[in-house]
């Protein structure tokens, strides 16, 4: 008990900076003090100049608002991993497509009469599909020399017209962040992929390439840290890079989902240890929270008290 | 759709104040969103000088470092209702006691051997009992004159030598806030009382005369506002004094509990409305999320932009 | 890994039984592992002669049919500890008031139009407290003489006209069962008293002598086992009665309350250890379910088993 | 309220039947109520002639023990969709591999020194990789044929000298149940093939062939349920299919994820109304329960009731 901590109460201030409310948060208890620790170890990973960065990122963020935050963090980003959701409302927001504030109480055949899609409390028209549609049709001759993912996304990237700071597709491809997203079939590219070949145009993108390149990153890269945010294939596909190369030294979690129901979204990172995928000596928290909040307080904290 | 609001991807800025994130979070999708629109409705009811303001508190808000938190609350409430526990650890505070930074991740056995009891990650020493007993044994002639829950913590309140705003029982004695317990017995303080009870020492504290005090008040404001942080019996108290006089016109709650499995603590106050409970114009919002991390924000927020 | 047991996968018959089910979970994983764990152990608490067994019980179990489970469980029950609003919503069964299947999809200002109150998916008549009212009404005499709520809850038992299974408060006076709510204050029978109490009439309930039965009993038996359906006060007001006496043997827990959040109601059992409410040799399981399956499951293996 | 059904309070009796008790829960509240209705609506989904069953799996079931239930489930499948993970585990416990009942409570250092995976409360040696490792290399030349996930996972199953009530992967072949897996690289299956494509062996899955087969499946039936076991790609890959093509009649998920973070795990059914992927007049029903518990109860009803 010597060595122990008092618990500091928090004092919140007029006109306190978030940045200083992270700081006080690693005083705390519970759920606040892991924002806290995971602010210092994304800090940390930040300030390790030999760590390399895997960034895995599952659930409907880009809809919520989180777009810019992710771009802001892929800045920090030598990987990253996504399920195809994101990167198709990605895409939507660059082609002119909007997200609005709806509400999760309401009926949802009115909605589906007047043609909107419902993701629980944000609502998105379902002509953003014929953007899509267009966008794809368009520029089909380049799309279909893609042989991977990572290169069907970068080319994805390269092809929109806004800045670097408003896609995270076309901020990946501006700074060579190697994106890979192991399910794309499943969102809404893979949708347009699939209409394109159903009407007889042709591409071959290899399930399995990308494998290859994020293994042979990990394993010439022995310091690395990894930040989940959700779990889903994005998690587990850093992971398992992890596993088959050397463990991660660095990790942070935010997710909702509980270890106790034994799936690997919820599982916590020290459960990682046992499989390899966790360095006995590394430094992991795992943070209980909507990513939604939890994900702007630690990436302000990281990204303010860097290289300090 | 032509009166939704698109939603505004978060931009995180350096050294921005909390405040403008919370204003930010406003304009986006899920449990940020409702932490924008909480710091909203508290502003609200701190504005509106009709409105009384009902705080229940349940869950080790003040083991994890939320005391002061509460105590800055407690300047804009007008009825406060608390679990047994969260007035003990703050009474265990005053007295000189401390609450440390633990660790989830231990063997409960030997902290057993070591004296310290744990609360999740927090630490504190089963000894803290000893000063509780001291407290108890030489203030008992004033506090045996207590004949309700409220008269005996505002008089322990008023036995403490530190400041308002280093104890929740020391500031609603003398900002001579109303705080209810109905489950006192079910604390610390309760053993407490049992000790010297088994000692042959006597108090009288009616177990319903609280609910006089606080229905009337209920009945003489017609303009009420709920905040509920956890669920329990402070929510359901505070709840049952809405149906059995006017309902809320504003209402906030944080939670982890889920209303799937059907109690009171993870209703979503809307269900409040069918109980008369709630105003069917009223404006609420459930907010899912750990306390330690929505409190301070919502709290920032609306304690920044009242009277603005 | 030797001593280790392989997962037997599941298999299931036509016509299988319940209690065939709970036992094959035992080679199980995950929560339905903690399911045949759980039967198991109250199986063995059952067929301890020396084992005490308190029951604490919180969540709206009765409104949602559980009345009868809780009422087979008092067979082999000591204490039994509960929240005021599971004995009210008994209370109003026994008085020929009704719970109907409703919906969490309704509009709760039409339901409130309609006189009709709503938990989750349970629906309920407002008019059911006129059968209250006139039950306290006529009845008051007699109740006015309790000093204690365990000797009020068994006064309205005795005064019920219904069958001993079919009513938890009946039930707990006939075979004389102790029943204690630390918070009855917080219920409908709670408002009863208020009513009366402010129409001028008289009644004295200790807040505090409760504490001292279930300490003494707590003391004078040195084997316990916990059954908590819920957390809450029930469960939180047993656990001290076992840290001020001596520690649990057994214990099962059914809540869905998570342990990263820090309150007691989602605090694992083995943090009980610290504080001496468990023992270090203690046999404990904690199940992640809603009550309203995990509780007949666990209790149909426990009572069919038992003597076995 | 006159057309409301009363909550008719659950009695358990010995020697009770599983089916016998979900049928009593459909006159319950809360999730008891959600699994009764669940039994019901697969029973009905079963006796549709005309309805094709989709099935989405995820979590690591199989480790879990729930591969026979799930084989059970697929005499009723016309697609199933999984995790790898899954069809790992499978492979792995078809090859000889075993998962054992371990704990949660572990030092996952030293099961990493033993050579154990953990996975919540089920442990795993890591030698059995070396299994996978055999099996994939001396079938190498009939794996490489494959060209979808669906024909590689078939040519998988048909390699397998188990019976096909013993393994997924052998059952889907035998019966030539069409099954996708998107993320397949995101596995150990997926692993195998890296390792062997690493070591200069070719082979060729398309991302996207397995898309075009299950949207016009979809297309063809017109009546169609989904039966959601865990979130994830599964359950999202299945959801597209309804929205290209027409949207499905009976639908039941099994989850623990919440509808409050937004994600597609935990998106009430109800929500794919708006995006046209399930009917409005279609029977649904989420059920919030550890699908190791749910499951079990659901299907033994189903079974046990079709064509009655």
């Amino acid at each position: 008990m010597d060595t122990l901590e008092p618990i500091k109460p928090l004092n919140i201030k007029r006109g306190m900076k978030v940045s200083d409310l992270v700081e006080d948060m690693k005083s705390l208890g519970f759920q606040a003090r892991k924002i806290g620790e995971a602010g210092e170890i994304l800090k940390e990973m930040f300030d390790d100049e030999k760590c390399k960065i895997f960034v895995g990122l599952a659930g409907a963020l880009v809809p919520a608002g989180m777009k810019k935050i992710i771009i802001s963090l892929l800045d920090e980003t030598d990987v990253f991993v996504s399920t195809g959701a994101n990167l198709t409302h990605d895409l939507i927001e660059a082609l002119g497509g909007k997200h609005y504030q709806g509400s999760e109480l309401v009926d949802d055949s009115e909605l589906n009469k007047e043609g909107i899609d419902r993701i629980y409390d944000v609502f998105m028209k379902s002509e953003v599909y014929e953007k899509l549609d267009d966008f794809f049709d368009k520029n089909w001759q380049e799309l279909e020399k893609a042989k991977t993912t990572k290169e069907l996304l970068w080319k994805i990237g390269s092809l929109l017209k806004v800045k670097k700071d408003e896609s995270i597709l076309k901020k990946c491809y501006e700074e060579k962040i190697p994106i890979f997203c192991p399910a794309l079939a499943d969102s809404g590219i893979g949708l347009m992929i699939w209409g394109n070949k159903a009407r007889g145009k042709e591409i071959f993108i290899d399930a399995f390439e990308d494998m290859k390149k994020i293994i042979d990153f990990a394993w010439k890269n022995k310091k690395k840290g990894v930040v989940y945010i959700g779990g889903g294939v994005p998690k587990n596909f850093i992971q398992q890079a992890m596993q088959f190369s050397t463990p991660a030294s660095y990790g942070i979690q935010i997710t909702t989902d509980k270890e106790e129901y034994g799936g690997s979204s919820g599982a916590k990172l020290k459960e990682g240890i046992s499989w390899g995928k966790m360095s006995q000596e590394g430094k992991f928290v795992n943070v209980s929270c909507d990513a939604t909040i939890a994900l702007p307080l630690i990436l302000s904290y990281a990204l303010e008290k860097k290289d300090k």
